[in-house]
């Protein structure tokens, strides 16, 4: 087992820097002055090389083909761990040092542009720096194809969420393509003939930090072991020892705002409670994107928004806030929670409700595999984006690019095969949360009183606890008994949507 | 001038390190929560041991080698680099990696140890840690001395402030020893006969924190480039462009923050300073210990305590705070001088003023000295402290070691040869000001109006902008024309202390 403990070693090193990583980009959006940018993104920079040096350094390789020499020896943690170390090397070496630079000066370049000519609603401009981007990202998914002997959209769907293949996808995205629509447009119906008054009034933020912080005790979220703060785009930082949530404090939205810390709290508790024993390893790591948002999603979509968890919230926010906060008592159980299922079909993705999250999702996912497939050319973007979301939500983003196809930063960052995974989550939480009611029947009566301790120790036994040990597949099957699939998230939004 | 290059590019990766070090010790000290402790100083161990083999690595030991090669082709400015360079390099090659580590894990230990039985007064517990860090500092001295030819203690003091030998320091203190103590005896009974009002009533946190920003600003802290928070130790940290400044707000003595804030903002400011073309490279840095302290002294001795700029603070402190802060209507410009030229003979070195400091620090440098010479053991370090504490400043430390020999952290930490420094730095700050009031004749007037900016434009021209360029010898020489000497901090005392 010598290998392996030295094998274990380096991952531990490789852990260390991606401590200082984490750092250093939650200091940048939380704390930093403007002016300490440029010394900042020189010091990420150095880190970010290091850290790509070290994983996929001849030794990691050497490391890990020794380590499976010992497989008798090792139990099956340990060979998870292995086999985890094996595909960060591979997805670290599989791309040369000089396209892995020039997608990071791309990414920076591109990144700029968006911000400037998002702004404007400049797509002239902005196309020809996406252009270059999607080259380059071509580029990449060849050679990550090359190395899985994955299509090249699939290797890059593969590095945010391991396990997972395009068939999967198509099958539980066509689903949702044939049942969603019919479910929407009949809760939008309900909801027209539904009594609601709008939140009224601003919360200053003074008093909504309380507020935030008792939400978060309430979800199990551990203040010894991370902090929360505010910045510009709501995020979960940090490490599991030290995670570092941050809100956005909208003296307008305060409800809004409540399920956002919500959605967040989800995540941190999955990152909190990861196993302990093998920190800084692969194997202890979240198993992916995809079950990632699935914790924020059961957090925020199952718990947060169900009528037991509003029926909790509404006496608290009363009393915390005051009556003055709520001069026509708008802020009552029914009204929160009519608030909390709101559906509207919209241009925003990150402003999207449950219902209709997922065509922006698929029109996405649809444009970025045929991209990267070269059946697409970034120059006909705003044309197949206004089609799909005519097609899908009914609205036209023609001259409204800005809010179109211009809309998220994934794409100039250079992150293709990201999207999938939200709604891939939401379908997970759905399922997570189907099954923990059957097997722990009332459980959720539980909500109503914000006790939580059941649900957070169900999710334990079945998500946090095992860290990247089981694959998305095995987690979902040991946890729900069922594959992955479209049939709870169904039943769910039926419920909540058509049926009060 | 390429191997002059590849070490400007491998002390920039450095340099990075560095950055990295900073914000996360800076972090640790004023975000943290309490939980992330173990995985910080994991993080921190793992970026100070790359650092360290970056520095001391045979690569560049050779850049430097094959960089004075190039000597003809070189600036000035540039062959200053490559010496630093070198003298980095062997600072770090000068001890074994195992005595390193040795050190490092008993720096841990016995500031562990002395925390706990500091707060205990329990001298007899601590001293078995303390011997061995004694040791160790033995074994690293003895090593320093073998790689610069310095006598083994001179080479711990030179760690700290580069060409600062122990001759200078000797004939220094030995000034200061003879002419001192009667300039002490008769400021303290001059002091006696002065009327004084004890600053009454707390200021509240909240009602501080504005009020420190402005001294900043009015000192020439650029918040572009840094912040202010708090500590519960006031440091001046993070990196020139994004300076991390912070203070305890003590509501019982906000006019002593004040001149802390005073203080600290020095040490910023000169950060701040540096040369920007030398980012990254130790000729940038600021060029040691006791010309740093020189800087925080100077704004917080020469300007802060000065009666122009107590002039100049008094309206606005009793603006900023309102009459209900000084009911008494003790903040009058004399009552507030009075208070800042305070003098004490007091156990505790932080809290003592400008004519007893020195005591404290030659006390600790005799000490310290024979130590580490092996003229004096641990187990007399109580009977030692408390003679000398009797002879400078007649008071008795028996049974009182707690505010006796154990109260500073630095010798626990591992620190030796850093304490002579601090009066260097006193010393130092005299002389710029004594020269600086010389050369521009009543620029201290335009204290008494909050201006500072032909004072910083003088400190910048003399000594912030030549960053490690001179050395602390030449630096005086420039911008005084003599030597460093204890005659103008001489004349500085009897001014303030005797002649009012």
């Amino acid at each position: 087992m010598k290998a392996y403990q030295s094998l274990e070693k380096l991952n531990d090193r490789i852990g260390n820097l991606a401590h200082l990583a984490a750092l250093a980009s939650w200091d940048e959006a939380v704390m930093m002055p403007k002016g300490g940018g440029e010394a900042r993104a020189k010091a990420m920079g150095e880190i970010a090389a290091l850290t790509s040096e070290w994983v996929g350094s001849q030794e990691m390789g050497a490391l890990v083909t020794n380590a499976k020499a010992e497989w008798s020896e090792l139990t099956d943690w340990q060979r998870a761990n292995v086999l985890m170390s094996e595909r960060r090397w591979r997805q670290a070496t599989a791309v040369s040092q000089n396209l892995v630079r020039q997608i990071t000066e791309q990414s920076a370049i591109c990144q700029q542009a968006w911000r400037e000519y998002r702004h404007a609603n400049n797509w002239k401009d902005f196309e020809v720096h996406l252009t270059k981007t999607v080259q380059l990202a071509r580029e990449e998914a060849a050679c990550r194809a090359a190395a899985t002997g994955k299509g090249p959209y699939e290797a890059l769907v593969d590095m945010h969420q391991a396990d997972m293949d395009l068939a999967t996808i198509d099958r539980l995205f066509s689903e949702l393509k044939n049942g969603l629509p019919e479910i929407l447009e009949k809760a939008l119906a309900k909801q027209e003939a539904r009594h609601f008054c709008p939140l009224g009034r601003k919360v200053p933020r003074i008093e909504q930090m309380p507020v935030m912080h008792d939400f978060m005790t309430t979800l199990g979220f551990n203040f010894d072991h991370g902090r929360l703060d505010e910045s510009h785009h709501p995020f979960c930082g940090g490490v599991p020892d030290d995670v570092r949530l941050t809100v956005r404090y909208n003296e307008d939205h305060f409800f809004g705002g409540v399920m956002a810390i919500m959605h967040e709290t989800g995540h941190a508790i999955y990152e909190q409670n990861l196993p302990r024993r093998w920190r800084r390893q692969p194997v202890g790591e979240a198993v992916g994107m995809a079950v990632h948002e699935s914790q924020s999603l059961f957090m925020e979509m199952q718990v947060g928004r169900s009528p037991e968890f509003i029926g909790f919230v509404t006496p608290l926010l009363q009393k915390k806030l005051g009556r003055e906060s709520d001069p026509k008592n708008y802020w009552t159980p029914q009204n929160l929670l009519t608030e909390a299922v709101r559906v509207e079909k919209s241009f925003i993705r990150t402003e999207a409700d449950e219902l209709t999250y997922p065509f922006h999702v698929i029109l996405r996912y649809e444009i970025e595999r045929d991209l990267i497939a070269g059946r697409l050319e970034v120059k006909d973007l705003p044309e197949v984006w206004n089609e799909k979301m005519k097609l899908y939500l009914g609205l036209s983003t023609t001259g409204n690019d800005k809010n179109g196809c211009m809309q998220d930063v994934h794409w100039p960052w250079g992150a293709f095969g990201y999207f999938p995974h939200y709604t891939i989550g939401a379908l997970l939480a759905a399922q997570l949360a189907e099954s923990l009611k059957g097997q722990l029947e009332h459980v959720h009566h539980s909500w109503s009183k914000g006790d939580l301790s059941t649900t957070v120790k169900w999710l334990e036994k079945y998500v946090w606890s095992h860290g990247g040990l089981l694959s998305i597949h095995d987690l979902v099957k040991s946890a729900t008994g069922e594959e992955l699939s479209t049939k709870a998230f169904f039943r769910h939004v039926k419920k909540r949507y058509l049926e009060f």
